[in-house]
């Protein structure tokens, strides 16, 4: 029988599915940091190979031999092409002999979500991206361009609101929020109040140290403080922003005769809060087709391996390849 | 005759005033970046050095043991304890015996523009930062807090505001504005249309890749270009929107009792449509007293350095320092 690998390399972590043709799942493996672009290609060539390694691990009667198709989902078509140059020696030590294929990963967490060829998908972690998808490819992309140029209503987004409003309050100019000693405590601050020779309070002149000393997206870590109090108006307030950020993303690529499926992904857009005011916004904004939420690219992947081989990944295929896919995540 | 020095060190260039007791300046000297927190103690000495010494050479028939104090205006109130370290062997080469005293670079702005001893300042260049003056002091500063927590208004916020507009336009999913090519023009980006893999055109992956390479500040650069045509409506929308911001700053330390003068300086809010719309903001929100505006801190850090020898800074004593440095800055 014709065994596939898919493979989901994040800038998180990396999950590798092991595939038959029929789009069962006979085993799941994980891996660091994948991204070629941003973790190195030595880095992701080891990530990948751990995740194989894992995947195979839990269906030794597969020879590596067999594997006809290696089919991998990441960020930075750029690369793409040179994935056989910086992969191959890595699955030729595991025994492969396939040709690595790369596909975007946006793709492949909107085919973690659904068998369709049409639809849009949407993904809020410490970035924000939507795509529209037709006849399995991207045919268009909103944003993604990082938290200096877009990324409105992510996890950087978000927390850099989070950091502005507990600064904001500090200096006394906004509102008061429990955001702000929050903010304190996260980053280990004294909310010490005596004031320095510009009339500025240590605490504030603290914060402002720390979160220049460390790189801006490390702000993306206070993001769920946003999420820690719902009785706060502020925080409320940078929740229903980025709410009307990210469904306004998903409108901004809609097509009228188009009306979904619509697939949501991302450490963010997935939070129920978020997620319930998002889906409630494009059903305003008039998309009228079904919302699914996943949390990876790793289906999607099997199911773009699937098709690269020739397979057509119909419900059943894909039902059956979720159900799989899932017993191998936990066993 | 009682010689003294007052200086004017700042991010970008360092400027020194050799002043009699009776607000005579005799001389002006230039120098580099003078900041020890942001440039270096070593550089910073250097600097000063410099523009002391420029300012010694207009008036060679001053000894510099004459010299009884000297003042220094920089930012960096927690520098200030150890000007006297890192500063005095520089002075001590000149023939300087006497000890640096260092000032707030705000309140110097502030004494540019006004002998009062109340009122108010505003600075708006990279950054933006108000201050409110009480009794010759700083009494309180609001925002200063840099790019990524503050400065709503300053250069950097207005250049951010174009390079997230042009990026928009780029994306597709923004209004057209004339921008989007002087951005790409500045940056030397051609305005290539052709899609890459994901649906992007090739000139906003050339300016994502452009963008992250540089520090952020750097796009305090695309500033001037919200200035360039004034029939852009989204240019239009962004300077209004930094004139909302800094007017907010003013009025944000405002006293009821206290109507001015307020003082202001800085490349951005001394932009004439800046400044203009700033002041009728300001008016609008109940501030009645005299505006000025200041190229930088030289005259204040001489009033400084007046004051702290016991000279009482009256109105003629002001416009003498004003005339006679404007004088020797010429020279």
């Amino acid at each position: 029988m014709l065994h596939l690998l898919g493979i989901d390399a994040g800038g998180t972590s990396t999950r590798a599915a092991l595939l038959t043709s029929d789009g069962t799942c006979l085993g799941v493996g994980r891996g660091g940091r994948g991204n070629p672009v941003s973790d190195g290609e030595a880095a992701a060539a080891q990530a990948i190979g751990a995740a194989i390694t894992g995947a195979l691990a839990q269906a030794p009667h597969v020879p590596p031999s067999d594997i006809a198709a290696v089919t991998i989902a990441m960020a930075g078509g750029s690369a793409a092409g040179m994935a056989d140059e910086w992969l191959r020696p890595t699955l030729v030590a595991l025994g492969i002999a396939a040709s690595p294929q790369v596909e975007p990963d946006l793709l492949a967490m909107f085919a973690s979500g659904t068998h369709e060829p049409d639809g849009y998908g949407l993904v809020a972690g410490t970035g924000s991206t939507a795509v529209r998808v037709r006849a399995g490819e991207v045919d268009l992309t909103a944003d993604g361009l990082g938290w200096l140029l877009g990324d409105n209503g992510s996890g950087f987004w978000i927390g850099h609101q989070v950091a502005r409003a507990a600064a904001l309050e500090l200096d006394g100019r906004g509102p008061a929020t429990t955001l702000t000693p929050a903010v304190l405590a996260m980053l280990e601050i004294d909310a010490d109040d005596q004031p320095d020779v510009n009339g500025r309070t240590a605490a504030l002149a603290r914060l402002v140290a720390l979160v220049y000393r460390e790189s801006p997206v490390r702000l993306a870590a206070l993001a769920p403080l946003a999420f820690a109090d719902p009785d706060d108006a502020v925080a409320a307030g940078i929740i229903e922003a980025a709410v009307t950020a990210l469904a306004g993303l998903v409108l901004d690529v809609a097509l009228p005769g188009l009306p979904g499926p619509l697939v949501v992904g991302g450490g963010v857009a997935t939070q129920a809060r978020v997620h319930e005011s998002v889906v409630a916004a494009v059903r305003a904004g008039g998309m009228t087709g079904p919302v699914h939420r996943v949390d990876d690219g790793l289906v999607g992947a099997g199911v773009l391996a699937l098709r690269r081989a020739g397979v057509t990944v119909d419900e059943s295929t894909f039902h059956r390849l979720v159900e799989t896919t899932t017993a191998a995540r936990n066993r």
